[in-house]
């Protein structure tokens, strides 16, 4: 056991690099492993187990919203990808092509989709025919491919897995309705799901999803004072169904151009909460989100199978009859172990049982968040149990928006904002002209950008932009991101 | 909408041309459509829908059974493949590459997996260091691209959906009954899921997978009498573990190979419910996988929205709220056209509820299988459809099985064989002395295939080869096949 003892305590300190401490919790947690494919992660077991939480929770939401799954080809024509001008500029630089199949080449080369606006595009251009078959509201589970020069595990891959909503309208007050409430769903789904809490607003020009008319997206800061783009929403305007000649006989019978939108979140969510709430001792899980929320270990001498096992037993089931996601860990090894392993892996609630609880008919519970440690009486386990989970998700969630509310500052002059964003310190929230010269100037100066800015889109009354004085049209939330 | 009458009464009768009635029906019940992309197709939300309720089914019993799921990389680099030499020589014809990526040649071409056993064995490799690491109990949920000449929607395309599970173990005993039991499951999902019954049993040397030591696979009879492969359940032996160096620390101390497993069904079934249970009118689902269990359509005159439309949604709710699928048609169609449209959509009951029903508060149900239409009381509707859904569910099973009985035959003669085999007529069970020069003989003289044999594996006592006449090793399933 030696090695597996090395493994668990090989964990860099957060605070020493938190980029090694990073990528230490994906492997000794068994959450990712590196491939043979460079720039391509394996999800193992304990990672996917979370992803599939996600998706079922985002499913669920996009369903309720109205939205139906389908499933388009992994391959794109190329010439399709070229159609939409600025789109083809903006990710061909980052496509995969495939130009031998069947052991001949291909006449045409295929792109291994990088997002499905194109082949989406194209089957809507034949199925909308009239204003009756509005809207399309269709969104896929799938993966995708983009060639990335640097990668980390869940954060940036050169393949990764995400949704896609890809939906047609017939105004344009619908796109932006639709944009909005799914940029709504994403930050909801982050606050309740992954204790995350985020900030919605509107990306800058340049920040923008290629194609789109305008981009939303939800920005979360990391534990290191990063901000971390979460999920986006695109409002795509008429830009692809111009490109993709998608029209429709309108109620007036004139022949018009749908207005679609698209919106995403992907496996980098996982990296998400792996920033958010962890620590020192390795992931720190949300209940909501966490594959086992309490793991069971059981205490004793050499006897402890017969002695404590069953009991640890009956409260384990116990708990699964409640709707708990519980692991036993009946493997031979000492109780300090497990408990290192389990607080490695982020379970939220240890509960520990021995000969002397089982005399008093108790338990010991030790929440990962807090470490605090309490007896509970095993009569009436699963609700206090299943409290002490709200508790934690709800402690975690406050703890994260403590830590935003924090690491966000104001910057009304340059000197100020240049000082204010030496190192890591989180948002720094500034008076912006909205000119792409002054956002590259800064990010020059101090390589933060423009995460995103306030969805109301009133311009802060008698301000200056931060850089150059001129009038602003937003308070921008600047950060250096991932 | 005269088109849309048009395009619902356009099927082509299965009696007339099967295969035709075949694409109509996957294409007018919108289940998939053809996409730019030559050999493939695109999943509508009806047709996914389906793969859905196939996908959390299977998914669960998978889970059931000590399995968790993990992502692997799409892609594999082309030495990986090529390791075990059976396995590339049967790929390797069939396989995309992927040669450029980020606006570069790659050094070595990428396969887009046609199956992950080259990819999931070098992590198996790393993963595993001592028998205390064994079993390895995983399953994956992915895309595979297969190249295809002839494509037809979710029988053979380019790329298709699947799971496939992978699994590492200690002895060739567990791996064995690994291999069976995940063919156990298939079977049983079949039947209970799909209504289809299959015939379990082993493959020929030639038809097993390429790099197995044995396959075992579920075919089923489709309604044109042609056999359907519909699963397979591939037992490695120590095949992959010894190309890819996946050993372990026995429990002696000695080095050992992990014996390997994999198994997989795919989209396929979708294709197989298709032309298990469908007929001239189009689809008919078996309630456990439809996606909507029940539709219900108003009737009435012109003011049926305020007289009928309102108690109509008391119903939907009271199903609802029951766990049924049920799904309201309030479109602004007359009635008689809805009914054909969903008929064609294979909804297994339709529900119509009109002035006079509402009257009496009753009733009427129509069966998608039967065509029988009886009255039913509002009061305890819900328990009363649950009951005729499961009805319907254990009637087409019946009804399939029985049909499975009268198109299989026997012949112990080559004669008889091949006078049997004329036309499509089903199976034939007949004796073989295990030769591929009979196999392949049988198949140029006939067009008919060994789908699998006996799980038991005895020898038919003093019988000879249907063809050579020497001693039989077993009664193989032959039939002309998908």
């Amino acid at each position: 056991m030696s090695q597996k003892d090395a493994f668990v305590t090989e964990i860099t300190p957060r605070s020493q690099d938190f980029s090694r401490w990073y990528v230490d919790v994906v492997r000794r947690a068994e959450l990712a492993d590196y491939s043979p494919v460079k720039g391509c992660m394996v999800i193992r077991p304990y990672g996917y187990a979370i992803w599939e939480l996600i998706q079922a929770a985002l499913d669920k939401e996009i369903k309720r919203t109205g939205h139906v799954n389908a499933y388009f080809p992994l391959f794109i024509p190329n010439s399709l990808l070229t159609r939409e001008a600025e789109h083809v500029e903006g990710f061909a630089p980052q496509v995969a092509y495939v130009t031998h199949g069947g052991g001949e080449e291909l006449e045409e080369k295929l792109v291994v989709r990088p997002t499905s606006e194109a082949i989406i595009g194209t089957m809507y251009a034949k199925w909308v025919q009239s204003w009756r078959d509005l809207p399309i509201l269709l969104n896929q589970w799938a993966n995708v491919v983009r060639w990335e020069k640097v990668t980390r595990p869940f954060l940036r891959t050169t393949e990764f897995l995400w949704q896609e909503g890809h939906t047609a309208h017939e105004t344009p007050e619908e796109g932006e309705t639709e944009t909005r409430k799914m940029l709504d769903v994403y930050a909801d789904l982050c606050a309740s799901l992954l204790a995350m809490p985020v900030v919605k607003g509107i990306k800058s020009e340049s920040e923008k999803f290629a194609g789109a008319l305008r981009t939303y997206s939800i920005e979360a800061l990391m534990g290191d004072g990063r901000a971390l783009q979460a999920g986006t929403s695109h409002n795509l305007g008429q830009n692809f169904a111009k490109a993709f000649d998608i029209t429709f006989q309108a109620r007036d019978k004139s022949l018009q151009h749908v207005w679609g939108t698209s919106w995403g979140v992907t496996t980098r969510l996982i990296g998400a909460v792996i920033m958010t709430h962890g620590d020192d001792s390795g992931l720190v899980l949300p209940p909501n989100v966490a594959p086992y929320q309490v793991v069971i270990v059981p205490i004793g001498r050499d006897n402890w199978r017969e002695t404590v096992l069953p009991t640890a037993q009956r409260l384990e089931q116990d708990l699964v009859n409640a709707g708990i996601r519980v692991m036993l860990d009946a493997r031979d090894e000492r109780p300090g172990w497990k408990f290192s392993e389990w607080e490695m892996r982020g379970v939220p609630l240890r509960l520990e049982v021995g000969p002397k609880d089982i005399e008093k008919a108790q338990v010991m519970l030790a929440r990962r968040d807090t470490r605090e440690k309490l007896s509970a009486p095993m009569d009436g386990l699963a609700p206090r149990v299943r409290a002490l989970l709200e508790d934690i998700q709800q402690s975690l969630l406050a703890r994260a928006l403590k830590f935003r509310e924090d690491h966000t500052h104001r910057a009304d002059d340059y000197e100020t904002f240049k000082t204010t964003m030496e190192g890591r310190p989180g948002f720094v929230v500034a008076p912006w002209c909205g000119s792409a010269e002054c956002e590259a100037h800064i990010k020059t100066d101090t390589q933060a950008t423009i995460r995103n800015m306030p969805l109301d889109g009133t311009a802060p009354e008698g301000k200056g932009c931060v850089r150059c004085g001129n009038p602003a049209v937003a308070e921008a939330w600047f950060a250096k991101a991932y």
